[in-house]
């Protein structure tokens, strides 16, 4: 089911564009212009259906024709999307039951995008009839490397439907899984409160209900909304697959958004994407003030790193950048503008991460409609804007460097869709953020200069050196036998065992399964409004657990302890157990306490600078804006930028 | 209608079990076990309606049998619930309208509980169906001690329901209460907006207008949903009085909940009873961060204390604490562990405040459903949780402590159900909470080391040597007259006599009824956004009001004055009227005021200590974690603990 | 169509009366005791529709008539409210399509006031055909002064209205404005994610969709809304006209309302009237906190005067206070008692910026309904109330004083009530407010002496010594036009020219037809959120920008710089361009070069002193607690007052 691989160092910018907002008499200067920046993949099409098809059935082929045309002869590749996140309007007058409905009960309505349930079986249909037609038409185009499906699954919170048809599907799905209603009833254990159903179609959607709904309910639920996105782009491949042979497939993440299971929706693609907004997405982030103000124009140095790495993982080992910033972008809170070379910075960091093709959002502003203050590499006029000219600049770069293949990295972080619905799901205590702690613990092995790979629970982690599972409350059998399997230095964080599949307590208590790896048995566990610190001896040092705490019983000395005694940190072998959430400081002293066992070598990195390695090729990045030195050796090499490296600014070297 | 007293020492302590969460075989051994730790009560089948009838009219008794005779053997005696808060699915589908409507008209669904609406006919039938089902099987059965009916009335904002049938009801319930129309509107002062009505059918529920309803009409709906509240309440009563005679009946109120008339649903009981969860009420309440930080783990001092003495005066005299926190919760926004020996403290607490009972909410942790982070006596596992252990040394301790009868306070303090309906609804200043006023005058009396009862408006008030109404908005005919008979110090707060039974300016201004106590007039009221301080001069100290502040027309020489000399505390006789919000300094000054002119010996305790007498044994409780002494006599006969009492520890020792 | 001027000093005060709250014995008193306090115009009706139509078609006339023979009597002249902000419950109920409906689609209800849908046929046609009732009893009567239509026209949040009957509205409303359904689709940038219309009735209203809808969409629908207030109003208008000759037609406007267009709905007026509640706008305002306890008993000293300001050119230069606040109020978060004098300086202040009347609210607080916390000139006991000897004070120095007719300001201030949609519509930046930034402008304005006009775009600007334009984002053809033919100092603000009519980015970039007069290209636009400010150099000075900046392409010499050397502030000839937002520093170092170049007087006044000019008579007015020297001339004729003007007093004196 996988597509031919695609790569090549003069293929790695791309553009997106949309050749329906301009007059046709333009195309063929902007394909010239594309090239002329080192722009060799242009993707196209994914919001024009109503264009495609004006009315049903009467389909305007010929504008697409001639687009494909006009890029193809210009040497540019196109990656055709499916144009499946905006049903147009006539689609939802036919059959207004694909339209979402929300939480509180309410129908939502045309005039934006994702204005669709992903359990509409109408809309399964229509979404394969236009995708079929496109793919008829232009599956071995030559100009055609490849798909993408929809568009950002998920945006703009429409991973949850509460339809009917959402209801008749999750019923469907809750039998397949339970088999009878007995089953369902104990595994949710639905005798609480009267809550047991008889017959399948006694179960409800979780929302509206007086108090929270039952957990175990909520978190099938998000589940199943899960797998519907899954089959919804597996419907879309398989047609895709048919009529277009040697293409690839790919779908546009979003950045930071957790609502599905990415690693089961990218499995069916030949690589992953994902949309990258720096300033964006810190501007949105949960980070507080005082770091938002100052990432504001840079962006905060591990979120576009962080997601880089993740979504290597989804695209099992390739990904490309389907839409970078080029500049201000018009949905944030605040927008401010990049500092000068953060594009071009950006950039390079993608490719250091392991990103096939960088492609920038967009070729030119809009001036109208939704987006028409989100900037382009081109002003409305026409002029080139600071990110085009910052594209180009890596454009003429990359023409004198060859990039190495990537390899692994020496930390695997052990990260989980369905951990981060349990977190929300039960918080227990306000502030426990699944993304949060994930977040800092990958920040503070950024910060010591280790590379890092995300993996899923119950990927083979042989070949790292260490090995960390910032929380993991469900311990899946397959994710216990690959931490049975693996030797190396391992960290589980609190909560880790903490919940069977069907988010009850392990009849042995937490950590569960991972009580047979490490010995020990939470009796008890505390959330902690913020100021209600607890102090954390470590030798002569003193530090604090904040937001959470955890009572373990154990025969193992421990390495850290609460001021009560009982035990914070805790070993077996090479496998360790933090007892709460450590603040900045604690962290820090665990990552070099883990670094250390793993014999890896973490230093502190100077100001905001940031490391990736790229096979033979060692990058860094300077997110401050003071000057730095980078940690090369003497005599390093430098392909890109010096020693001495000027705030916001790229250095690579290669490695002996 | 009231049936026989229960009390006696060895009978003190209780448990909420839920038999049908667990294995048959496991009963024999819990209810051992529940002996030996010292429990007599075990609290039964209040969520259990699925399991009795898992059909309609199809009956499953005999798992409930079983419960009570095993639990019977063990000689424990058994407090059932009536298991009304937890319809079964099937009832939900078959009548669809026994479910509840919010404020914003959204039918709510089922899958938590309370999903039912008090004015739905057909739910109060059902209730009485299964009612009597119930009392007619075990009403006088050997093991039921009594019955506790339906659960937490109101919990999850159920006493509002704008359901069709609730305005069909409150229809009637006008109709009852003005006989006409056009009295109804003259009360209401419809005609102020063209709001007149002409018939009983055009009045709906104050919900969903375009700005603010009338507050008369909302005062009166209310009113009304309390009453709703009342009568089905009342109705399972009556069943339970038929069939199960010499068995108490009782309710488990919620603490810190002021949404229904708790004096009204209370009179037809045995006994009050009510749920006590320091930490979560603490983390709940509407006190300040820092506050909330200092009793995270131990609870705020003065709440379970507060609602210990509110529920003495709803179940007259009499109460218990049904469900008692014995760890961590899970439904607060952080839930932090009790400090050791906190849940020890919060029993003997309980006690030292005249509960008969003290009961804790749970037997054994459940691993599964809404609560499964919800601590018990044991763990999940069966293992003794610390609550567990500190709930058997209460046991043992009892054993060895005969408890006297409690007897009245010096203190009474007047607290009105509709005060607070009335503050809610017009605020005026955003931050006029009646509850925080009630509270602050409470907690501050109790910082003296006063003893206090609560009284609803209207009781008689003899014996008292000091009354506090902290505010009494409507001042009814029966409450005006209690004040006019009691003739020791009184202290009104400001608003009190501020409006007429239907929500109106009395006619000779503000304190309406009240000035015929004490000669002022209210001329104006001003309340004020934190920071807007009034400085208030009481001889040559200097304190602040906050909040609020009245200009009283008055020749009563002042004695305290506002900074524009206008008077803000007066007194004519005993009866003195406070014209503002007193911050913390101004509150002790005015508590030490009436103290001394009471007679009382009121002086400040060390520390986070509280004090409380029972007959005459007098508790002292330490909520801070140092020790300190405590205000016996020297040669005191100590019962409990001693002079010198540790951090959250507890003594006793016999009055003269 | 406009009715006869309304003016003479005997005449400048007013009040609010609703004769059927009280007993009609006590009419002929109030009558005589109004007259007695200066009063000359009482306005009634305006929300007693049930008690003139209690059922359809039942009309009761009396009470209004001797309600008119007795004010008439008194020799005071009546203002007649038509009672449509109120309709009865009858009529709700006869046809419930005359609700509006929310914006999650919700029907509000009767129960409080404006209970009705701007574009409901039905609602239209029952206005038409009580206004006519009204007017053709009491058009000619002899009592009757003028009118006032309706009341506070969308107030309560009821300028949108989601209901069936405005999507019908508004789809008419778009196809008079387009003509095609092609050229709204190109108007709005429909081809952007499918969102193309094919025909008219396929257009929705912009709620309820999954993410923002299409800008365009959202300003022609607040066009259209505001529209619809237009149209209602000036039916009401027609039938007045015709049963009504020669007497005045006005409107209670809110203070600081923008929602919809106030120069279009004032245009058939006779003249403005708004309704000034100093203290509870300030509460209300976006002021800081601090802000607000510091004028929390004076108001804010431009609030209340930004308004007079405005609506005397909404008025077309005549303008009333119809609702006078007069003592503290009900409606704000906190309602704190004016500081003595304020009711008399807020009179003052009114006169002296033109007002021809200023008429309290209300004669007597109500003791019932919504409004009873609202205080009036008397207590709800009939005693006079601080605001009544307030304003009893006023009437008699009114009485010795001759009020010169007041004529044009030396500084324009540009204000566009589209201006503030847009903002609204798309902040781009969190905090772009436009209320906030023209406020801002204008305080800076008047804390330098200076006398302000507010002018509609478009208007002529001849005669004025500075134009301030704070934010203009659409520029219209008439608006350039004005611009052009204005040759005095100018100021625009950021983000003026921005936007076409279609809320698109100008062909030529920002500032768009602005570019034509001054010589500026506005290549990127950063949002700046809070902390993330922009060093701005200005000669030696250093200021701040925050909130916005940007980048300006231009070859004109800065005057002021940011500290990346890109303009802040560009002139060419008397035009400025300001591109940023500036802090309090900047801004007022602004004023003063703009009021240099302009060669008016600026200079700062002393603490909260303000100053207003009413033709040759110069008013001072001290907002602040602490005395001020007031900037008279040696030997100036005090009318009012002194030289050393008390705290919360008036001066008045005669120019030279």
């Amino acid at each position: 089911m996988t597509g031919p691989a695609v790569a090549g160092d003069e293929s790695m910018l791309g553009v997106c564009y949309y050749p329906e907002h301009w007059p046709e008499s333009d195309w063929v200067d902007d394909a010239r212009r594309m090239a002329e920046l080192g722009i060799r993949y242009v993707r196209i099409g994914e919001f024009a259906w109503s264009r495609i098809e004006p009315e049903r059935d009467c389909y305007d082929w010929g504008w697409l024709d001639r687009a494909l045309q006009t890029l193809g002869a210009a040497g540019l590749k196109v990656v055709l999307g499916t144009p499946t996140a905006t049903p147009p309007k006539w689609l939802v007058d036919e059959y207004p039951d694909i339209l979402p409905v929300d939480s509180d009960g309410r129908l939502r309505r045309f005039g934006s995008r994702r204005h669709y349930c992903f359990s509409s079986p109408t809309y399964r249909m229509e979404s394969l009839r236009i995708v079929t037609a496109l793919a008829e038409r232009y599956g071995r185009h030559a100009a055609v490397a490849g798909w993408q499906t929809d568009n950002e699954y998920g945006c703009h919170d429409t991973v949850l439907s509460f339809s009917d048809a959402a209801c008749r599907a999750f019923r469907g799905f809750l039998k397949e899984r339970y088999g009878t209603v007995e089953a369902l009833n104990e595994a949710w254990g639905n005798l609480f409160w009267s809550m047991d159903y008889r017959r399948w179609d006694q179960i409800d959607l979780p929302n509206m209900t007086v108090t929270e709904a039952n957990p175990s309910h909520v978190l099938d639920y998000r589940r199943f909304a899960s797998e519907q996105i899954d089959r919804f782009n597996r419907s879309q491949i398989a047609v895709l697959r048919r009529h277009s042979p040697d293409r690839f497939i790919t779908h546009n993440f979003m950045g930071f958004f957790l609502e599905f299971d990415h690693f089961r929706v990218g499995e069916p693609l030949d690589f992953a994407a994902w949309d990258s907004y720096p300033l964006g997405f810190t501007e949105r982030s949960r980070l507080d003030d005082a770091t938002k103000v100052r990432y504001a124009e840079t962006g905060h140095p591990d979120i576009a790193a962080w997601n880089h790495d993740l979504y290597r993982a989804v695209g099992h080992g390739r990904f490309w950048v389907m839409e970078q910033q080029p500049g201000p972008v018009n949905w944030a809170a605040w927008n401010p503008s990049p500092a000068p070379g953060m594009v071009r910075l950006w950039t390079w960091e993608a490719l250091a991460h392991g990103a096939e093709v960088v492609s920038y959002f967009r070729w030119r502003q809009a001036p109208f409609a939704q987006e028409h203050m989100h900037t382009g590499l081109h002003r409305p006029d026409g002029s080139l804007d600071v990110g085009g000219e910052e594209a180009a600049r890596v454009g003429e770069e990359l023409a004198g460097l060859e990039l190495p293949d990537g390899d692994r990295a020496s930390v695997a972080l052990v990260f989980d869709y369905e951990a981060c619905w349990i977190c929300e799901i039960q918080p227990q205590g306000q502030d426990f953020d699944y993304l949060a702690s994930v977040f800092q613990w990958y920040s503070a092995l950024r910060r010591r200069g280790l590379d890092v790979d995300m993996v899923p629970p119950g990927a083979a982690l042989d070949g790292y050196a260490l090995v960390v599972a910032p929380t993991l409350p469900h311990v899946s059998a397959a994710a216990s036998s690959a931490f049975a399997a693996y030797h190396g230095v391992t960290l589980f964080g609190p909560r880790s065992g903490s919940k069977t599949r069907s988010f009850r307590i392990p009849e042995n208590l937490p950590p569960g399964r991972l009580a047979d790896l490490i010995a020990i048995k939470v009796n008890r566990v505390a959330s902690l409004r913020p100021g209600l610190d607890q102090p954390v001896a470590w030798g002569n040092r003193r530090f604090t657990a904040r937001r959470w705490a955890e009572d373990l019983e154990t025969d193992l000395q421990p390495i850290a302890q609460f001021e009560t005694g009982r035990p914070a940190l805790v070993a077996e072998g090479g496998r360790h157990y933090l007892a709460c959430w450590p603040d900045d400081d604690l962290l820090e002293a665990v990552v070099d306490h883990l670094a250390a066992a793993a014999g890896l070598d973490a230093k502190p990195l100077p100001g905001d600078l940031r490391l990736r390695r790229r096979g033979t090729l060692q990058f860094a990045f300077n997110y401050g804006a003071e000057a730095v030195d980078v940690p090369a050796p003497d005599g390093a090499d430098f392909r890109l930028g010096q020693r001495r490296l000027a705030g916001h600014d790229v250095a690579a070297w290669t490695l002996p």
